[in-house]
Formats: structure tokens, sequence, C-alpha cells
């Protein structure tokens, strides 16, 4: 393991009646706000009525973006810091998924620049340390940005989709209202759940060798919880149950707990983001197809057993077998999870890509060098995985 | 499970090269320091130098004072307070076990009092929300005060030993490095692995009917690290994977991502406590000595399947059992780690402590209503406990 440092200061509240203590949380930061929101879901499920009462009701003035984007694009963004340059705002709300987080977070760090271009910043690997704070209100259990220190943009003019970090995103605080995620259709619930799933599994020991059993044993607990109750929140989606689990294993997946002492790994998830910059595919979606492949294209005799243990403690294969045969398991129960449980279909053909940019995708995917993970990959290698998807 | 805020800003400073970050903490907290220390096991270690010198090198004045009891006294608290009013203090700085943390915790406390009495606001129960600031630099892996809203203090004078809590008493900072903990001998090592496990314990699902999944599958996962790694560390006592495990275990114990949305219980803590108070004896000794025989006492059939599934899931029992005869092998699964793994005597007459005192210790115990739990017991079970305990 390595030395790490923990430091999360996020204030989250948790549970069904919550929301009132959003005035006291954005009258600490200031009374200009901006609220920013995706494709008007909030409307029908009565946040948004609920965040404008507040706002009048203590004397908070509330500016608005709308129509952020499911891979939320820098022009989208850039649009947000012009409004808070413009209006001296204060503070950024998000009132959404991750993508309209990530879009929030985007905005906070552009209004402070000279330039107000986000895009400046994710292009030229910037850390940031300097933005507008961001109060999160998690409305699907997914990305884990409502408690992290990243958000993921696009630029669709370049097919790029980079993540932009740094303490500074981290937001003040998070509302997370497990009744707010009731309404998220089967796919959607899925796609998230995946996408919780594999920011763990993207972060386990296949990440280097740097092991710490005490975050082993917490990871594999998440990664549990979520293929126990992801099937649930699919055929009930207002289980209440169910849908907290999934909500607080998001901010658990990507809040630090689960990567102290380790190496970050992400393997899957830059490979999956060129699907989405390149196709506009929902993200948890592509991971889900990705994952299998990528875990089959790693099995050798030294990556055999970290793979069986994943089986082994995650789906409860049995523990008499070799090695190899035990991780051929694991990735099978996985792909089952991916393909049957979540009912995700399998393949990138099904999603309508072809191999015509692969080539050029797995050179994006490594321009940082090879992606790091139990194996290095190199653009050659990230190409073979997407050919296996198709 | 229940609505929950979830909060802790501590930053955490884990491995063995973190102790460089110790100035820029300090200094963000001004120029006065008061040092807190024990009997001075950090002048063999090198520790107490290295902190002069950071303090030397970087303009801090350095006060200090040494001589802290294992269960620290409210007179220590109080001398701490009276230096930090004359002097000016900026910021308290314990190097130590938990019991040191305790006690800079109540310094800070009491010094930003007229008065300058901590045990007036422990006897009163009072929320601190206001205290001088805090940095832990931690030698034990026990007591989660490292990362907790908690200090635990004792009069001797009555034969109290009372919690204090507030938001204001969780660390700004904490250095932990494993290495500190190389020299603490077995059975300490004991004694601090069954307090980080009883903390998980003591919040485990007996604690009332609110479950959320994912909370207990990482209470379990620590718990299982705890059974893992606490033989080690007392064979190899210069094992630095095991000693990581135990340090950060403890944090996690305490610093409420494993009560998240459950009731937070402390049945075994508020029973321990009266002979810690009135005897004087190891916090963690007691706690493994009461915690068999409590759970003995509340098994019956409606508490049965939660202490089984606790033994299945730690210590591995068969999972074909009747509930009755698992939740019975879970007990002695927990017996044998207690008193033959740790190798913890069993008894309290081992520790030359009969009944005389358990009635007004039992009345003391609950003092503020039954103990609180999966079963709630009254004065009248705690002194049944006891007697079980001899």
């Amino acid at each position: 393991m390595n030395d790490f440092i923990f430091h999360n200061p996020d204030k989250v509240y948790f549970g069904k009646n919550q929301l009132q203590h959003l005035s006291e949380e954005i009258l600490k930061l200031g009374k200009k706000a901006l609220l920013v929101y995706g494709g008007g879901s909030i409307k029908k499920n009565g946040l948004y009525d609920s965040i404008t009462e507040i706002a009048k009701n203590n004397g908070i003035e509330l500016f608005e973006i709308s129509g952020v984007e499911p891979n939320p694009r820098h022009s989208t963004v850039n649009k947000g810091a012009t409004i808070c340059k413009k209006e001296n705002i204060d503070v950024v709300i998000a009132a959404g998924g991750g993508s309209t987080i990530d879009c929030a977070k985007g905005i906070a760090t552009a209004a402070l620049t000279e330039n107000g271009d986000v895009w400046s910043l994710v292009s030229g690997g910037v850390w940031v340390t300097k933005a507008l704070p961001v109060i999160a209100i998690l409305t699907n259990a997914a990305t884990g940005s409502e408690m992290d220190a990243w958000a993921v943009i696009s630029n669709m003019d370049t097919n790029e989709k980079i993540g932009l970090g740094g303490s500074a995103l981290i937001p003040k605080a998070a509302f997370e209202n497990p009744e707010y995620s009731f309404t998220l259709p089967s796919y959607q619930t899925a796609c998230g759940a995946f996408d919780i799933f594999n920011h763990v599994l993207d972060n386990y020991y296949f990440a280097g060798e740097a092991t710490f059993d005490l975050v082993l044993e917490m990871q594999e607990a998440v990664m549990r919880t979520v293929v126990k109750w992801a099937p649930v929140a699919m055929k009930e989606p207002k289980n209440y149950e169910a849908r907290s689990n999934l909500m607080w294993a998001s901010s658990m997946a990507l809040n630090t707990v689960l990567d102290a002492g380790t190496v970050h790994g992400c393997a899957c998830h830059l490979m999956e983001h060129e699907l989405s910059a390149y196709y506009d595919i929902t993200h948890g979606h592509g991971l889900a197809i990705v994952t299998p492949r990528w875990l089959t294209y790693i099995l050798d005799e030294s990556t055999a057993p970290a793979i069986y243990r994943f089986g082994v403690k995650v789906f409860g294969i049995k523990e008499n077998l070799s090695a190899m045969e035990g991780a051929k398991e694991a990735i099978n129960a996985l792909s089952d999870f991916c393909f049957k449980t979540l009912g995700l279909s399998s393949t990138l053909t099904d999603l309508n890509i072809d191999e015509t940019n692969f080539k050029s995708m797995a050179e994006h995917a490594c321009a940082g060098g090879p992606i790091s993970g139990l194996k290095n990959l190199t653009s050659s290698d990230v190409e073979k995985i997407y050919k296996m998807c198709l």
C-alpha cells in the first residue's frame, strides 16, 4: 500500500427530509445562486418547485441554466460561466444526475477564469484549486460526482470526453434523497448501477500492486451491494431500500474511502469515455460492454488470482477451482450480471458502433501514455479490446 | 434506515512520510501550539524530537503537557486548559494514542470556557460546537479519536468516565503513521484491536431496526480485517501491513462511514466505561470480557438471526444451522477470538474485580435511561451481565 491523504469535507444530507437544510447551506456561501439542471425531470418530480420556493422564502436570488446534456458539453458549461460572471453568482447549485453536477462543477471553475472557457482547463490537465462553491442535489445514483473531486466534460467538436479534477470541485454540500430516483427508468437505473460497480472495480486491486486489505474488503462489500440491489431497483423503482443502497454506494465509490492507499485505476472508464465521446452512448452501458472483454483480454497466469478472488467475493463463485478456471467463471458471472441481470445489450454492434473509429479512439485513450491497471494497455491493446466488443 | 448527515472534514495524512505536512497544518491555525502526550513513548520512538524540530524550523512556539493517563483525568485536562488560557494557544497537538487525543480535545474545549473546567461540560452533556483546533498524531490503533467527534474523560473522584461529544472535536488534521505503533506491546495491540472491533459491533444492526445493507456489509468488512490482522500485529509487531490495516480500521470504525443511516449503539462501551471508571482497567480488555456475555444475555428467538449473521460473515461459521444454534456458535467464535487469539484473560475475577460495585456501576451506566441496542438493557440487566463476567 501507498501513503495517502484522505480529505473529503463534503457535507452530505441523506434521506427523505433533508432539503430543509438547503437554505442554510446556500446562505453560508452567498445570496446569488445559479441553478443548473437537465431535461426538466426536476420539474415533474417537484424538486424544481421546492428549490425555487426555498430560494424565495430565504431571499436567495436564483438564476438558471437548463438543458444540460447526458454527456455535458463544454459549450453548455461556458454558457453557465458567462451567467456567473455577468451576475456575480456566489454559488452553483446542481439538481440532477452526474452529468448535471459535472456541468455545474465546470461552470464553477470556468467562472473564475479570465476567458470563461472550461475547455482550455480540461484539455490542459489543470488541477483545479479555485472554483465557485457547488451544492449538489442528486437525483440519480451513478457517477459519484456528488462527493468527488471530478467532472467529466465533452467536446463534441473534437470527439473528446475528458476529466477535470481538483480539490475545489468537491461539493460543499450534497443532498441525496433516494426518492428523487424513483422515477428513473429501468435502463437508466441499470446503467447507473454499472457505473458505480465499475468505479469500484477499476480501483480494485487490479490497479497494480498496492494492496490494502481493509480497502479491498470494503470495495467487495460495495460491489456486492450493487449486485444485490440494482435488480431490485429495476423491478421495484419505488423501493426505498434499493434506491438508498445504490445512492450511498454511488457516493462511497468515489469519495476516496475505497481507494485509500491504492493506485487509482480507471482502465475501463478511459476506454469507455472514447465511446461516449464519439457516439454519445450512455456511459454505464458502454462500461458494461467493455468491462468483461477487458478482463478476458488481460487474463493470464499473473492476473488470474486477482480476478478469481473478485468472482468469489462479489459473485459467490466456488472456491475450489484453479486460479485460471476461477477467473474465467468470474468473468462469466460478471457478463451474466451485465447482460442478463441488468439486461443491457452486450455488443457495440447492438449500439450501431462499428470499427471505423477504433484506431483513433484507442490512440486518444492512450494519449497520456499506456493505461495503467493490473496490466498496462497500449493503444494496440485498447483497439483489440474494442474489437472484442463487436 | 434513517436519514443521516455525513460530514467529516478531518484531513488524514496516512503513511510513512507524512509528518513533513505537519508544519503547514499547524501554520494554517496559528503559531502557538500546546503539545499533549502521555508517558514518554514518543521520546523513545523519535516522534517527540521530530515535532520539536518541525516547530523550531517553522517559527512555531511549542508548549507542553505530558503524563496523560491511559484513562485521561479531568484534572489533567484542566491543567492543559490553564496553559492554553495563559499562553493564548492557537492549536492543541496530541501525540499518542486515544487517551492523549481525548485529553487534547478536552483541553481544546475547556480552554474556551470561562471557568476552564472540562467536567462541568462533560457531566452536563453539552454538545461542543466551540473549541480550539486539534491536530492528532496517532501512535496506537484503537479508539478512533483521531477521526471522530468524541472524547472520553474520567473523574476518579466520582468514579465517572463519560463521553464529551461535538462537531468541534473532530480534529482538523490527523497523522497516522503505522510505524509509530511498532513498539506497542502485544497486550496493548490486542486491547486496541478489540476496541476497534467493538466500536463496529456496538453499531452493527444489533443497534435497533434501522438496517442499511451497504453499511452492514462494510461493518463486516472492517471486523473481518481486525480478526485477520490483529494476531499478525501481535506476533510481528513491525509488520507494516498489519499495523496499517489496524490503524485505518480504527479511523473507519468511528468516522461515521460505518454508522450512516443506522442507530448509533454503544451498549458494551457504556457497560465497560464503568469498569474503567471504578477500576482503571484497560478499556479494550474490559470490552473483550463484557461483549460475549452481553450477546449471551440478549440471545433469544428475536435476536438470534442477527447474531448468527455476524458469526457467518465475520468468523466464517457454517451457514446451515438453525438461527439459535448459529448464534451460539457465533458467540463461541467471538469468545475464542477474545480469549484465545487475542490472549486476553476472560473474567473480571482475573482483573481482581468482584461484585462489590456492580449495583452502583449498573445504575451509573443506565443513568440516562435503559441502554439501547438490539435489546434495551435496564440497570438490573446490566448488573446480571457484570455477574456473568466473574
